[in-house]
C-alpha cells in the first residue's frame, strides 16, 4: 500500500505547474521569482515555474509562454513535479488534482471546500502513487495551523478546536459591535473595502467556515469529517439587538467554527461534533479582541492545554506564504527523499448530531407584564431539563401584581449547558405561550475555557 | 553528505531510550504509556520505551527494569533506535547526544542550553549519519514554534520574532504590575508557588531566554546564531517606580526576545541581532495581556504578516506534548522514510552587534528645578543624534524661573528609534550633568509592530 514517494535526482529543478493565477496565484508567481534564490537554498533544489494554466490567458500576457487556457494538458506533462491549485471549487480542481496524484505529481492546495467534500478521494490518490498532498492555505491563510496539528501535537490528545476562521464575516461583526450598525450596513461596508465579495453567500451563510471546520476536525480527531457533518448557520440574522444583548452581558458575538471531542459516557462512545453559528462569547477573551479581516484559533489538548494562533486568515500574500511553505515541503520531500504525513483517519470517531451537542443558549423574550409569567417559563426550562444559570428582567413588571398592564416586559434568561436539542425545543414551545409575546433574540453562549457567562 | 535515513521495517517497534526523568520526563513516560495505541497509529509502528537513565534510579522503583544510572551503557545499545533528552545543561548531555548520533540513533532534545551552545556540533553529527534532530520542547513548552518557522513559514522571508518566552520572569513581572509589589517580593512569591527554582539566575538574568533567541534567530534567519551572540539582560534592575512609569505611559514591562532581520542599507549589508531585556509595551498590545507563566511569541513575515503562537511555555505536561510530537516524526520518518529538516544556515547573515541595534528609550529624570534644563538636556540627545519623540515635565518649575528653587522636578523623555550605543551614550552623558540630580530609570521601549507610544 505504501509507495515510494516518486523522486528528484538531488540538485535536480522541481518543476511546478499552477492551476490559477489570480490574487493568491499571483502572489505565488511573484515570491517564487523574487525569493528564488532562497527556495532553492531551503528545498535543496530549484523550484521552477513551468506553467500556468488560466481560463483567459489573454489576461495574464506578463507570464509570456507560461501561460496556457489547457489546465489538464498542463497537468499531464512529463516535465511537471508538482501541482499547485489555487482555483477553489469542486470541478474542474477535484478531476484535474486526482490526474495530478494519480501521475504521482505531488499536490499542494489551497482549496477548503474540495477537501471538506472530497478529501478522502484526494488523499487515496495520493497514498496509491505516493506523492504528497499538502493544504495549509486551506485553513487560516498565513497562519500555520494544519502543520501544528498534523505534526506538533501528534503525540497529544486534541480535545477542541475552536475559532474565527472567516475574516469576511469577523469584519462585518466587528463593525457592527464598534458602530451598532445594522447587518445590512455592515455588509455593504464590507463590500465597499473588498472584504465582502459581490455574492458574499459562502462567507455570511458559514459554508466556507463549515468547510474548514470539517478540515479542522479530520485533523485533530484523526477522524473523516465532511462539510456535510458541519452543522452550520451564518450571520444574515444576527441584528444590532442581539449584539446590544451580547454588550449587556459583557460578551461579543463571533461567528465560531467549534470542533470537539467528547469523551465516552456508559454505554455512548467517543463522538466528535464540528458546527459553525454566531455566539456570544466573554468580552476578556481573546478571541474577543480579534476583530476586523484577522482570524484566530485556540486548540486545546490534554497535555499541551490552550494554545492559541493567531494571524491574517486570508488576502494574497498570506494565502501565498502558506501554499509556498508546502512547496518547499513538497520539493524538500522529492529531492532529499520522504513524504509528508498522510491523512490519518484511523480513529474512526462517530460524528455526534447537532441536536445532542451541548450548548448554552442566552433568550431574550418579550413577555406579558403580569404575575407568573417567570415561574411560567423556568417551568418549561425544567421540563426540557435545562438548568438556567441567570435571569434578568427589564421594563414592565413581572410577577409584581396580579394585573397585566399591557406594558411589555423583557426577560433575559442565560442556560447552563444543555443538549442542542432541548435548547432548541424549549425555545419552540416558550414561543407559543400565551405570557411570550416574541422571542427577540436567541444566541448561543461558549465559554471556550474560561469563566462561565453568567447574568 | 547526505545520509540515507536509517530505517525501521514497516511495523516494527521503534524503541526509544530516555535521558533523565524528571518533571518533563515524568510526563513523557505516563504518555507515551497511555496513548500507547494512539501513537503507534500515527507513527506507523509502535513507540516503545526500552530504558531510561537517571542519576539516581533507586528513586525510580516504579519504573522497574527500564531504569539505569549508565547512560552511555544505554545510548550506546543495539537496540535503541531514539534518544530522548530531558536532562538539560551542557554536559552530560552533549557526549551522549553526540554518541547516539553518530550512531545513527535520532534525537529528540528539549535542552535549550546546549542548543543554543552547540547546535553546530550536534547538527553536523545528524547531518552525517543522517539521522534525525528535532527540538521543538527546547522553546515555548508546547507551542508549536519551531515547526512553523522550519516547515510552514519555509516560502516566507521572516523579519522579526518578538516574544515572552520564560514564564518565570513573566509571572514575576505580571506580579509586580498587577499589585505594584517589588521585584524581590515577587520572586518569593514566584518561588513559593513553584514558579521560581531556588536559583532562579537562569531565568531572571535573562540566560534562559537568551538560549530560546538564539535558537529562534537560527531558524527564522537561516543563520547560525549562539547564545553568545545574543544581547542579555535580566529583569533584577526593573523596580515598582519602572512599573510605575510604563504604567504611567499606558505601557507594561515584559522581558521580551527580539530577534530582528536588517535589511542591506547602503554599504552596510543585511544582518540580524537577538537580544534579551526587559521592555515598555503598549498596554493595548497582544503581548502586555499575556500574564502568569504563560509565553507567546509574534512572528512578522514579509508575505504571512503578522503572526501570533500562545500558549504554556513550561511545565511536564505541556513540554511532554512536544516532545511526544516530535517523537511521533522520528518514528515516522523511521518507519515510512524520510528525514526531518536539516539545519538551514546558509544565509550566514552577519550578526550585528548590540550597539548598532536601533532601539528606544524611556529616560526618567530628576533634575534641578531651574531655568534652562530641558534645553540642556534636548541639546545632550541632539549632539548624539537622537531624535526626541515626547518630554513630559512634573514636579518643580524647571524652565519657569531664573532660579533653582531646590525642589526637584521629574524629566521623562520618550525618544525615537536611534542605535542603542547612542542611546546609551546619551544617557551616561545626562548622568553627569550638573542640572540632573538622578537618573531614576533607563527603559527600552518596543513599539512590535504597533502604533508608537508617545508621551
Amino acid at each position: 500500500m505504501t509507495a515510494t514517494t516518486p523522486g528528484n535526482e538531488p540538485g535536480k529543478p522541481v518543476r511546478v505547474a499552477m492551476l490559477g493565477c489570480g490574487t493568491v496565484g499571483g502572489e505565488v508567481v511573484r515570491l517564487l521569482r523574487e525569493q528564488a534564490g532562497e527556495l532553492a537554498a531551503r528545498a535543496g533544489a530549484p523550484v521552477e515555474l513551468v506553467g500556468v494554466a488560466v481560463r483567459r490567458p489573454q489576461r495574464h500576457a506578463d507570464l509570456g509562454e507560461l501561460i496556457t487556457a489547457d489546465a489538464s494538458g498542463l497537468v499531464a506533462r512529463d516535465d511537471v513535479d508538482v501541482v499547485v491549485e489555487v482555483i477553489g471549487g469542486i470541478e474542474p480542481a477535484r478531476t484535474l488534482l486526482l490526474e495530478a496524484l494519480k501521475a504521482g505529481k505531488s499536490v499542494v492546495t489551497a482549496n477548503k471546500a474540495l477537501l471538506a467534500e472530497d478529501g478522502a478521494a484526494l488523499a487515496e490518490a495520493a497514498d496509491a502513487s505516493g506523492a504528497d498532498l499538502y493544504y495549509e492555505a486551506s485553513v487560516a491563510g498565513a497562519i500555520p495551523l494544519l502543520r501544528p496539528l498534523r505534526e506538533s501535537l501528534a503525540g497529544d490528545r486534541i480535545t477542541r478546536v475552536a475559532g474565527i476562521v472567516n475574516g469576511t464575516t469577523n469584519f462585518i461583526l466587528s463593525a457592527m459591535t464598534s458602530s451598532g450598525a445594522s447587518y445590512a450596513e455592515a455588509l455593504e461596508e464590507a463590500t465597499r473595502l473588498g472584504y465582502a465579495e459581490a455574492d458574499p453567500s459562502a462567507d455570511v451563510d458559514g459554508y466556507d467556515a463549515a468547510s474548514k471546520a470539517a478540515i479542522l476536525a479530520s485533523l485533530a480527531f484523526h477522524t473523516r469529517v465532511t462539510s456535510a457533518d458541519v452543522h452550520c448557520e451564518g450571520i444574515r440574522e444576527v441584528t444590532a439587538a442581539d449584539i446590544a444583548a451580547a454588550a449587556g452581558m459583557d460578551c461579543v458575538i463571533k461567528l465560531l467554527a467549534i470542533c470537539e471531542r467528547t469523551p465516552a459516557d456508559g454505554d455512548t462512545p467517543e463522538s466528535v461534533s464540528a458546527r459553525v453559528h454566531p455566539a456570544m462569547i466573554p468580552a476578556s477573551h481573546p478571541l474577543a479582541a480579534v476583530d476586523g479581516a484577522f482570524n484566530a484559533v485556540f486548540v486545546e489538548a490534554e497535555a499541551a492545554g490552550q494554545l492559541m494562533f493567531y494571524g491574517q486568515g486570508a488576502g494574497g500574500a498570506p494565502t501565498a506564504s502558506a501554499v509556498l511553505g508546502d512547496l518547499v515541503a513538497v520539493a524538500r520531500n522529492r529531492t532529499v527523499g520522504g513524504r509528508g504525513p498522510r491523512e490519518s483517519t484511523y480513529a474512526s470517531l462517530p460524528v455526534r448530531p447537532m441536536g445532542s451537542v451541548p450548548t448554552r443558549y442566552h433568550v431574550s423574550l418579550d413577555v406579558a407584564d403580569r404575575a407568573g409569567v417567570l415561574s411560567t417559563i423556568a417551568g418549561e426550562f425544567a421540563r426540557h431539563g435545562v438548568s438556567i444559570a441567570a435571569v434578568r428582567q427589564t421594563g414592565g413588571r413581572p410577577d409584581a401584581g396580579d394585573d397585566d398592564t399591557g406594558e411589555p416586559a423583557r426577560l433575559v434568561v442565560v442556560t447552563h449547558t444543555a443538549p442542542e436539542a432541548a435548547l432548541a425545543d424549549t425555545v419552540q414551545v416558550l414561543s407559543g405561550l400565551d405570557a411570550v409575546r416574541g422571542v427577540e433574540s436567541v444566541l448561543r453562549v461558549e465559554d471556550l475555557g474560561r469563566k462561565g457567562v453568567t447574568g
